[in-house]
């Protein structure tokens, strides 16, 4: 199915969010990676001019947003929800890791409307929140600190979304780069090992009677890069540079 | 190679950065993640208390920062530096995704002291900037709205760094061939392009006053090589041996 529409499926939930701040980064960071459908469970202030000044770009998702009083409203007409929480609760469902909980809500999204559920950025998720999605998600952190910033947890969560839903596509042009010159062939990588030894002949660096492991070094180290073509007359003309200086330019 | 020292390794480097309430949303987002090496390069406002407020609990990070002047010493002493950049450059390293780019980047750390490096919110990070750094990410977004905040780059990117460095593949090894020599710190090649750069002016190969592009080209060159320190000696000790034959060696 086409990324853009899958993702397009998902609903990002905040209950009971408290700064209107973090509703605006929400706001960014859902748009950032495709997402648009913003649902807000009783906020404590929405809307408000700090969400809109953290949306940045993203204020139409603010605009869209839909305000509800509970999460089973949020939910409606939403056959999968995943509800990320820091911690298992006796009751409810086991918490999964990110990327195999997305691939699970993406391949849920492939057959209707599904949503991510974010609670208060101080208590969370209530346990009868939580008893209302299909599954959850923790976000692994530092055990010594894990205050996970709610914009943060959108973010990274929808980031996740955008890369399992690209994932398998080929990759885009920005993401490969053709050589900015062509890559050089073996004669021309040859010529400059070649020109190279003649000139660390010439200045004494190089002994060819007692050669050690001077060549094949060079060779390790010209082999790994990939040489194009540009770079091997940039080098040759360095060298030549040097022999034209010391008068061995006319052995050449 | 325990996962919290790998984490350790890993330099969050932040490059002119305009707005405090990101400096310390970067510093909350690295210290959940278990990272708390925080470089700041000439920071417009910093310290600064709406940065203490998006930090919360993470102060420490923002105490403990580095606030320095160039890239350069940023990234002394560090052998690896990715930076995030949104476009491919022209010259510079090919973008890379954040998945597999995180990967390496662990791998490097299992050898030394590498870094993540983010731009100005608004411009990014300078061409030169980028040729700093032997690899570069991007972090796939809308294309219809990239804006992706400072501080949630750095949270996707440092998330990424803990998944990988949890997931209990040993990270080495399987990405990049082992070293035969120490990779080079930042400051051992930023030390041979200082002296390439005077044999190539002393050869007349290279004009000062019309350097056109080829600084850049040839740290995109050696950029992409990873140099070793042994490599380091040996290139050195090919442009010394051509000063000393010149006459140029006692400048050095």
């Amino acid at each position: 199915m086409n990324p853009e529409l899958l993702l397009s499926r998902i609903r990002v939930v905040l209950c009971r969010p408290s700064h209107p701040g973090n509703i605006g980064a929400a706001a960014r960071a859902m748009k950032t990676m495709g997402l648009s459908r913003l649902y807000l469970v009783e906020p404590k202030q929405f809307p408000d001019p700090e969400a809109d000044t953290r949306a940045t770009g993203a204020v139409d998702v603010l605009a869209n947003a839909t305000v509800v009083r509970s999460l089973g409203e949020a939910l409606a007409g939403a056959s999968f929800a995943v509800a990320l929480s820091a911690r298992q609760r006796d009751i409810g469902p086991v918490l999964g890791a990110p990327r195999e909980t997305v691939a699970r809500l993406l391949a849920e999204a492939a057959e209707g409307e599904v949503a991510l559920v974010f609670g208060n950025e101080t208590v969370g998720l209530s346990n009868e929140e939580i008893l209302h999605c299909q599954a959850a998600v923790t976000i692994p952190t530092n055990p010594d600190f894990s205050s996970l910033n709610l914009g943060s947890a959108v973010q990274v969560l929808c980031y996740e979304c955008r890369m399992a839903a690209f994932a398998g596509l080929p990759p885009t042009a920005q993401l490969t780069t053709p050589f900015a010159s062509p890559a050089a062939t073996n004669d021309e990588v040859e010529g400059l090992y070649t020109h190279l030894e003649r000139v660390m002949t010439d200045t004494g660096f190089f002994n060819p009677e007692q050669p050690g492991r001077l060549l094949p070094k060079l060779r390790r180290l010209f082999g790994r890069v990939r040489l194009e073509r540009d770079e091997i007359n940039i080098l040759r003309g360095i060298l030549a540079s040097t022999q034209a200086k010391t008068g061995h330019g006319r052995k050449n």
